[in-house]
């Protein structure tokens, strides 16, 4: 019996390194069913994938049964689509080379396909969020870390070993800030992410000890991108200041991109992106500034369409449709 | 009469600031004719294409006539491959944008196609030269500025509106060294083109005054990347220090692409890759150490294996012979 495609599902897993969501979702990419368990809380891997599958097997019964599952697609971080690997990720419990996709084929009984997380993301947007009908366009997570998918002709750019789109670890200020993840200096990850803002309020407030902020209500622990967020709604100079500082390292950092593969926009996903035009006006007007004339004035910057929470699952799910990678 | 394919031939012209080279190819990359006119005594467009039209003429009929020639393939600086364009050129005297494979075309009655002179020597590099078989690497020619084609999932990557790689123009160094062409500071083109290689050695012998050098048997206009060549070869501390620096900024920048597509390759081309090891070494290095582990030790740094002159004549007929680019 064959089951027509509009009866089918694909699973989508979004694993993350605290959370890891998961959901049903037609070929449409209407998700009918949400699910959740804790990642960092399994020492093994094994112990993981037995607690996805007993989360998702009711769903899974639910739906008719495994044939109507036409397959799993996983985003995760550090994630390799031509070996279906998660490789050395830093923020994963699980150590080295981990055969994600075939773990978690085997369990299910069903095909599986991995790619990293920022990869994802950009499948969901191009099949149901703001990239519908766009052939070249970069997807940029800010959130925690900065992350980053690459579509161009169409196709996303995975590169000859599968990871291609770190755009996060581009340096952008040579001998710049410290990423204490990587030790590399002056990567776009280090000014630009959650952790990079905190960490420019935190030197703006050490620095420049005389000058008034709201950001000194909060103790030095407190301060996060949320902090200056709020701050800075509240027209807080030194909070707008941060932005402005960001900005000006994201635009900066853009440009460079959009020289690379000029796509007709930049899409903006993740927490930090919540922050609306306080980080869009200055990186937009950084990006013109460093850009040739000929790239000036063409190129959008916008936000992501999905929820942030479906995002990652619409695109991991979108693996399975996707018909070049079906084996 | 349908000619056979393995009797036909693309004309394929490369369109440089000083020199417009071509060439009759047939679908091997046998070059069965070389020509080249002067690019910079046409004031005139119309002036140019006659002059070019006039010195092909014997050559096409030699080769049995028009029926016999597939295609013309042109490569230009700021071609655009969408539009047939180039646009705002800066090495040429024709100004704005002007539609030349259109008046190419209609001047030779055939079916004409262009490209940027980067992406065409990309073509060539594989359709015939060291990337035939890759499918994803970028060439970089580093010439009197820099260039570059990329190629990912064995497709160029031409970007929204056909105007991607520019990675001469990337900002390696913020707020560095002024590009006087583009006004723009710390662009990678203004360290790493030969320009750039003979400003740097100005600066070291202008600002080390005290420093004995080879480099000062010259006269400050006489300071060109030939000479800085020469110099180090010859075993001149500050002209080797020259290439280091030089290698220094290229690594950066190389090590920057090669976490956005993830190449197997990036092949250098043009005037400056004949230093070999003196900018190969110190460029491999500096890349490997701004590469997060993942990238290490994969990526080759090689040289083109196609004759300068044949490299780009053969890129631009490649375009002729690329199906998927037929009209």
């Amino acid at each position: 019996m064959t089951i027509p495609i509009s009866q089918q599902y694909a699973i989508g897993i979004d694993i993350g390194g605290t959370n890891t969501k998961f959901g049903l979702v037609n070929h449409r990419g209407d998700i009918s069913y949400h699910g959740a368990i804790l990642t960092h809380k399994h020492e093994k891997i094994d112990d993981f994938i037995e607690d996805l599958y007993q989360a998702l097997e009711p769903a899974i019964n639910d739906s008719g049964g495994l044939e109507y599952i036409r397959g799993i697609g996983i985003g995760a971080p550090n994630g390799n689509i031509y070996k279906g690997t998660i490789e050395y990720a830093p923020n994963l419990r699980w150590k080295g080379i981990i055969p994600l996709a075939e773990l978690i084929g085997n369990r299910f009984n069903l095909t599986a396909r991995l790619t990293n997380d920022a990869n994802a993301a950009a499948v969901g947007e191009m099949t149901y969020g703001s990239a519908k009908g766009m052939k070249d366009f970069i997807m940029i997570t800010l959130g925690t870390g900065v992350g980053s998918g690459i579509v161009a002709n169409g196709q996303l750019i995975y590169g000859h070993d599968g990871f291609a789109g770190e755009l996060g670890h581009t340096i952008i200020i040579p001998d710049g800030r410290l990423h204490p993840g990587t030790g590399h200096k002056g990567s776009l990850e280090a000014y630009a992410s959650a952790t990079g803002v905190a960490r420019t309020a935190l030197e703006f407030l050490e620095g420049r000890p005389k000058e008034d902020s709201l950001m000194r209500n909060y103790a030095k622990e407190e301060i996060d991108s949320r902090v200056v967020y709020d701050c800075a709604m509240q027209g807080d100079a030194m909070a707008l200041e941060v932005y402005e500082f960001t900005g000006k390292v994201l635009g900066l950092a853009f440009a460079n991109f959009v020289m690379f593969s000029s796509p007709e926009a930049i899409i903006l996903f993740g927490g930090m992106a919540k922050a609306g035009d306080l980080i869009l006006k200055p990186t937009r007007e950084h990006m013109e500034k460093n850009l040739l004339p000929i790239f000036q004035n063409k190129v959008k910057i916008i936000f992501s369409e999905l929820k942030e929470a479906d995002a990652a699952i619409l695109g991991a799910s979108a693996l399975v449709w996707e018909s070049r990678l079906e084996s």
